[in-house]
């Protein structure tokens, strides 16, 4: 079942796509539950919504495909998860734009499959990771290159308004092993992987998080990036597949630049 | 005015500090303004809470007094500010029990001012700072140290569950500046510093951070922590003293200890 936040002008509104509609639920289904109002609202008159706004956590997991650990040379990995965060006003949704901001160095892409939490989550066991996972959509972990290394700390080259483009849409029936991931840019293929190349699986990406920081409903992990070349500039478009999910797709604007 | 977030047994509300007692105001005065009820509460009888649950960020500030950069051998400071976050599932209140995890190594308090912001800030210019700050209170920035250094990145070592003690309230009428910090472990003096020294103070933080995050109400920014000896164990207890705030007084207690 595919869940989508969206707009057809007034406050967001959740709804599960059927084919080119939505069936419009009353309330956010991961609180309430799914409960159709009975309206349908064809999906070309809606404005799809990042699926999900983090009350708490948008965790970043690095390093998490060896390849892409090779192409960053001069970062060490440990051994456990690297796990990082982005501020939830990082989030945007399917089609917004990623605002470059005015600094120095490349601004890359980084499209990753990412966990949606459903319960809270704290010191989970591995075996029961999967009764903690509302479901999955796809993410992209913007981020300003050389920032990164500027600071050492990467919270701000990762944490920038718009960093965190989010959706189409919350897949809630989807092994999340196997999937191929192709990051593209203008049409161009730039970036390729397969989930079954995580160094760390989302099992232990929930045992191990949840071990250190109570997951909340809402929160999200977002599991890492391949391999490729990252990045792209403004008046781009970055697209972003996964197995089984669907695009992500959003252009990218300087900060001030307004859409066409 | 002192701003207190407090329970007497059901829902968390809000009141403001008059000598021993609290005049009780409906809803929260970030939001909705002062309104009081008319009721007055013994601060005797009531439990403070953290004064503000960050719907967003939780902003730290690294290496912001020169003595203590010094203290962090081998760690580089950029010359902008070093931000980072801590999620707000670390916030705990006064008197609550820092919960320390079963990792190696020291864990440290680091005693800072925290401005609390009241209105939402994006790209704020320095001499407008004033305008969105609501108030200041303590916070204690604790940390896993040998974390910080094995991972790289200190979201995991500064953002455990309980690492974010704040209170006892918020003081909304303060010069941020030239106020001094004293850090205690058990009644020990353990790190002091003045906010006179701070690298980069509050007007040039808002306005640097404002320009990397949108800030929303609540959200606070930890403004580094003075020089000193910053270890502690279970069983011990960490008092934060700020000039014109008060003290912010938290035991701390092993992950699954009872309180005595």
């Amino acid at each position: 079942m595919r869940v989508a936040r969206f707009s057809t002008g007034g406050d967001p509104r959740y709804g599960i796509v059927d084919d080119d509609e939505l069936v419009v639920l009353n309330g956010d289904p991961m609180f309430v539950g799914y409960d159709p109002t009975g309206e349908r609202v064809p999906l070309a008159d809606a404005r799809l919504l990042a699926p999900v706004i983090p009350r708490s956590k948008v965790v970043c997991v690095g390093l998490n495909y060896a390849e892409h650990r090779a192409d960053l040379k001069g970062v060490d990995a440990p051994e456990n998860p690297l796990i990082f965060l982005k501020p939830n006003t990082a989030v945007i949704g399917p089609g917004d734009p990623i605002r470059i901001p005015p600094v120095e160095g490349r601004i890359v892409h980084e499209g990753e499959l990412v966990v949606v939490i459903g319960r809270i989550a704290k010191q989970v066991r591995e075996a029961d990771w999967a009764d903690y996972v509302f479901g999955y959509t796809i993410g992209n972990d913007v981020s300003a290159r050389d920032q990164m290394f500027a600071d050492g700390q990467w919270a701000r080259a990762k944490g920038y308004d718009t960093f965190a483009p989010l959706g189409p849409w919350i897949e809630t029936e989807l092994d999340p092993d196997g999937l191929e991931i192709r990051t593209f840019v203008d049409g161009e293929p730039r970036r390729h992987g397969n989930t079954h190349d995580l160094i760390h699986k989302v099992p232990e990406l929930i045992a191990y998080i949840s071990d250190v920081w109570t997951l909340l409903p809402g929160d999200v992990i977002m599991t890492g990036t391949p391999s490729g070349l990252g990045g792209f500039v403004h008046g781009q478009t970055v697209d972003i597949e996964i197995d089984g999910i669907g695009t992500l797709s959003n252009p990218a604007l300087s900060r001030d630049e307004r859409p066409a």
